[in-house]
């Protein structure tokens, strides 16, 4: 980390400084220019806000160097996590679909769209029980009745299921769920990480509309420093200006990440956009621009979908795609077994 | 609402959409022109989904015409909303100032601060026991401990306290609570909005960094559904490209929000910016631009702060910002009483 | 388009408004709900301004149903259209890439550059000689001297080139130049655009960092209505909260301008990232999303580049890169020939 | 200037680096620590571009200490710059109020509007004579024939005129304007930029849609570099991912731009929001934040307006916002006279 002092700092308050930054075990490295007086504080910085250090009247900017996270920085864990869920893995070479509909809505609807995507060759079968919704007027999900039809679609297909998670109350009612979506929404609801770093289940951790790559890896970072490592990445499209579709896809968070963090990556296409087409050429892109993994929608009867239906495909539509998907991540190295 | 169809839209598939719009109770209006076909739909609109009638492959684009949002709106109540806490009013012309540290970090700190800025004038008294940090490694708040500390300094002072709230589980804690405030990163924390619903204390709003003004008054309504109408909505900055501060704070929203709803509008200078020396013209601008209230963090030792350092202002530098405050208040017509 | 009329509308002026519109040979459709009261609007509305009708007080507002484009609209041109640019083509099956420096700084770089990138299979050569820089102080380009090492670099490879024109002006210079481009800043330099549709030669049209798609077609518009139908429209990232990378590269633009227009489209993963390192997974997506084409930063030196240094590549990482783009091209169904 | 080496440089290319700033004149500083290696560059780095070094495989970071402008910048200039238009002042206490339509139309519209808003104590007249539209189809201004009526109405008053530029071809027929207006799409427009430095004439530079503060300031240098140091900075709203305005109003940008540099800041309420009725709280706004005037659309008749006629005041209208608006500058401290 580095702090630039302005140049007329007060020395009262610049050894007051000092003293308080050594008293905390870090070493420091001073560097005075004309214009300029820098130190470089040496130690495990992570700890330290750079708020702290700003809120004083004597610094003009702090730069950090390391990386805010730890357990989740690729530089402490060079190799590629591989999670396996329930015999399906993922990261490290290792692709997989996720898909099913926006909300589970009928024990017959959730059970076809199962044994279809399992057909086309999904390998984990998403449903949405509890919904957020932005009015309290829309279809808030069938809730607890919604999980229970989603682990009788588990026990009819071998699927196992993602689901979205909306409160730490609800945790023990996701027993038998494979794996806990945190949606975009929740992204920073900080209870809700804490609560799953302490669980022994593999967390989907959506991006957030606004939030950074660097705020991303901090949340999954909440989720591990309790504990719980089996974390998956999902980008899911960041809010622009541009009005023509719902959000904006952010490919380059792909490498961007691989870079910063061993985690597995996936891409929700259809959230992305918010419309049907435009899942195939961004689906297909995710995996050219090194994605592990993608999470598509996929309805019985879009048209009367209590949820997302414009961005749903029908199952004939997603197994066309899955034959594109599955040539296309063979082209690029990667295996769907 | 207006459903404008596709010009080529299936003769069948159009007849059964009619079909399930009348079925819902819906009337409808045709509209025929030479590269157009429309439909306007009479009835109470609010409670379908557009995504609904998108996901139609007949259907070109839906525009509403009604607001989503009925217990916030305007047109509902067109009178200003007062709200009164415990003595202190808001809205309709009368003026709070909210004062105090981001954390509450000692017995000595809180008590100190509130009984300097009730001396200045403040109305209410802030300070986060429960703290929303992007970091896990960074300091978490008092937890319930910060409370008992804020209800000593209230008795002490006899200002009402201001604090936030993260998740529901939490909200038998704030029985002495006076406003429970929910940050901008759970302004669509569904569940714990649902559950303010359900409790009989003001709710203080702040809009997410990246929310549309209509989507912070669909989060209104969802605590306004619940049977809980004392709502204020708080401005604190949105998130843009800019770089040179930590927020943009959206001014424009005052006079928006004014015509949409009629609760109490507050701007937090603080988080706008992020930055000491910009509070005060931030706060004028938004007393200028029609706003109820203000939020601001006052520290005693800005420099020592455990959080937002770099925003909050000393005690005597609030002191000095309440005279131009009450003048500029006063000057456009509000009352500080 | 449809007018939405205010529920109060005085009749005198929902009269002479009507009566404006005929006179403009518009037919109007009635539609009278509850809540509502729309017109719907027949005839050629590309001429007429939204803003026009918003400007009256008894309008709540105008929603177009055609596209305000024409001769860019894909609906006037099912087909798409191919470029043929000295025996290149581009669009429709056929992909092209475009490489070279940023800026052009001696003849023996120019050269040398040329020389490699159409030994690996470049189709264009790029290469800047009016430099748009934030600063003044900043090094601006060799302007004519660099137009000139350029076209002795096209001389001595005979690949068509690619430069930046920055002002009507400068149009005379660019006589032997085979695509002229304008640069993001200038998306919206209408007098440019104008000067340029006047022209016979291809445009490389930029997308802006803040405009959207339909802006971006609107530029190509105004080329087009001038006489100059030979346009190719170039994503480049944009302007978003993330910090991570210079612009986000909205991957989602290729496949909504495919459906907007019938115009090439091409994708320059250098500028949109900012990195070497991020080159090669955002061209492959690109491909993957459907472009046309790439265009890409090569310096013979990239540490001593005089602009643009950082998202340079080597020759040689360029000809690595482009054994991986010619089998993707190939893998998407298109050809490089 | 701050480089941040990565930890593991290679020691030739560091010595190479380092040869290379020395030869360029600067002195170098070094600390080194666990994680870190850093060099604090001495001397004017303004004509260092961080891409410049950035490009070198062993620079992890480089961070500016020194701003990148010179002239505009307020170390250089620490009193607030005065700008005399024919006898009126803005700038150091001097506000002023440009009013007046978006499209000169009609000698009788234009020499009206100027009339009446001299009469409600507007101290400039403004209107459009070359108008940048975002499509080919909509009225393109009355160019030359404009300008020659805008001259005829400020004989008729005597108030000095702000007109819009669009290319430095133009600036021969701008002889008898006052006030050069570059508008927010040719902000970074730099071979206009250069020409406008080498004219006598003062510039009403508009902020882009999508552009920092820092690269307003640094347009403002282009300029200013050039000899023409009366530039007068204009915050016209931003473009951000909120619907419910056509742009967002940066009110902070007028305390960020006071700090950064001396020129006089002037804001555009009516082009902000596009709402005729947020002109008001707006511009009341923009006073209590220290704007140094306000440019203001008036049209006699808002519903016949060929542009922008949503967001246009009448003159009566405008008469009462004066009166309000002459308050409030009075109550803020400066004077209109």
């Amino acid at each position: 980390m580095i702090i630039i002092l302005k140049p007329d700092a007060d020395k009262e308050q610049t050894a007051l400084l000092k003293g308080k930054l050594k008293a905390l075990g870090f070493e420091l490295h001073e560097s005075r220019g004309i214009n300029s007086f820098l130190w470089g504080i040496v130690g495990d910085t992570s700890i330290i806000d750079p708020d702290y250090l700003m809120a004083n009247d004597i610094v003009k900017d702090v730069k950090r160097i390391q990386e805010p996270y730890k357990t989740a920085n690729r530089k402490m864990h060079p190799e590629d996590t591989v999670i396996d869920i329930a015999g399906k893995k993922i990261g490290g070479g290792h692709f997989q679909v996720i898909a099913g509909p926006c909300s589970i809505e009928t024990e017959e609807q959730i059970v076809k769209v199962a044994q279809d995507v399992e057909a086309s060759g999904a390998g984990l079968l998403r449903g949405g029980a509890f919904k957020p919704r932005t009015s309290p007027y829309s279809f808030q999900g069938l809730q607890n009745d919604g999980l229970k039809l989603l682990l009788e679609a588990k026990a009819a297909t071998k699927l196992p299921v993602v689901t979205e998670i909306m409160t730490p109350e609800h945790l023990e009612l996701f027993n038998n769920v494979d794996v806990v979506q945190v949606g975009a929404r929740n992204m920073q609801n900080f209870q809700l990480l804490k609560a799953l770093g302490k669980c022994n289940k593999t967390v989907l951790l959506k991006r957030g509309l606004a939030n950074t790559l660097e705020e991303l890896v901090m949340s999954a970072e909440y989720i591990m420093a309790g504990g719980n490592e089996s974390v998956i990445l999902c980008e899911r499209g960041i809010r622009t200006f541009e009005t023509s579709m719902r959000n904006t896809l952010d490919i380059s968070a792909i490498p961007m990440l691989r870079s910063m963090t061993h985690l597995p990556i996936v891409v929700d296409p259809s959230h992305a956009a918010g419309i049907r087409w435009m899942v195939e050429p961004l689906a297909l892109a995710a995996i050219a621009a090194g994605a592990d993994g993608l999470m598509i929608e996929v309805h019985n009867d879009p048209a009367a979908a209590l949820c997302d239906g414009p961005q749903s495909m029908t199952p004939e539509g997603f197994d066309k795609l899955m034959v594109k998907i599955r040539d296309t991540v063979k082209f690029f190295g990667k295996t769907m077994d």
